[in-house]
């Protein structure tokens, strides 16, 4: 027998629906400067109530930024089918994505604000950038063992990793190059990454050469080398 | 009328001896493990003696990172004369000359460990990074006013800054890349993200075509260049 106009809530579809609300108010502002009182305002409950579900904010953080990081590892989950180029860029349209959904609590996380800094956050991030470095190790096609990788192939990998991180961050402090143009840069910079690795290395450049064989003349790592080629003969 | 074998010291130098000695135990094992007990030996005083000059562990940590920071900001500094890559070669041994002294405190703090997030040690290695920037921004010859850079070459600066970070860590951890070939290789890393920002735009490729033109042919950037001919052409 169903009483009152509003279904009540079981325990974890409420703890789910604060996580929601949570991670919603986080993206749109610094995770300092949103209170648990709008966090209640924003899920229609009171302040108790939330405390009933989380003992803090910390813990509230911590569960939105725990579903924030599965989101963001899964966008870097791309079908081993077609040119690389492609499916990096797809995988970065997908990352500019989620930064744009999340700037400012993405970039509060990153640039480890005062409540952010905890070692549980810190263990979020670690764990989505070694989720993106598995995912882009296994689209370059190396037999190597993912735990005996060669050391200048994981060194580019990560590098990249850290220079897409970079780069959404100095795009979100004011957004002043286009989105779009950044997502083919940073395809161009895995790209001259590899490449001046390759330069120094001969296991790289076999790597390269591999790689580059299979790119079609209208993919973005054939479009850097054709406008390369035009800047050097300027 | 001196009594005793030791002569006492001031205020001011025993604080800075004590800076000194924690940074070396700060600069040798992650700062979470050294405790004030063991800073307290090392100066050969009590640990009482300690609190007298530091009330805790993280204001004696946040002077020495003072200390470190200053230390690492005035490595960027270099005579605005001859050519622009081993510039920049330069600065990036005498880089690595500082991450490799103080490896496992730079891991923990650029890692952002429990103890060493707080927003005073996140204030003074954004000051590192702001006075990186403003320094190479001073070598690359534009008459670009500091508050009114072009975005694009300010991305290339800060993500250059960026990559240099994150190479350090990489390379701390398990230093399986000969640091030598690491800083040629950023110094490479540079003229590459110069390069992709080029390919799209031409105030940098401008910028880019009057640096390249006073490199000289033994210098990293033509090094770089001919590595990269060799390598198409393989």
């Amino acid at each position: 027998m169903r009483t009152g106009a509003r279904r009540r809530m079981g325990v974890e579809e409420r703890r789910q629906q604060l996580i929601g609300v949570a991670l919603e108010l986080f993206s749109r502002r610094s995770p300092d400067e949103v209170s648990i009182d709008e966090i209640a305002s924003a899920a229609g409950i009171s302040r108790p109530l939330v405390y009933h579900y989380f003992p803090g904010k910390l813990s509230l953080y911590e569960a939105a930024l725990t579903r924030a990081s599965d989101d963001l590892a899964n966008r870097f989950v791309e079908p081993r089918e077609g040119p690389l180029g492609a499916r990096l860029l797809r995988v970065t349209h997908r990352f500019f994505d989620f930064v744009d959904a999340h700037g400012p609590g993405f970039s509060a996380l990153m640039r480890g604000g005062p409540a952010v800094g905890s070692s549980r956050a810190n263990a979020l991030v670690d764990g989505v950038r070694q989720a993106a470095y598995v995912q882009i190790l296994s689209h370059l096609d190396t037999d190597a063992d993912p735990d005996a990788v060669p050391a200048r192939l994981e060194l580019v990998i990560r590098s990249w990793i850290s220079l897409a991180e970079s780069t959404a961050l100095i795009w979100l402090d004011g957004r002043r190059i286009p989105r779009r143009e950044l997502e083919i840069q940073l395809v161009h910079d895995f790209a001259a990454l590899a490449a001046v690795s390759a330069a120094q290395d001969e296991e790289m450049a076999a790597l390269l050469r591999r790689l580059l064989d299979n790119e079609p003349t209208d993919g973005p790592f054939s479009d850097l080398a054709g406008r390369l080629m035009a800047l050097g003969s300027a």
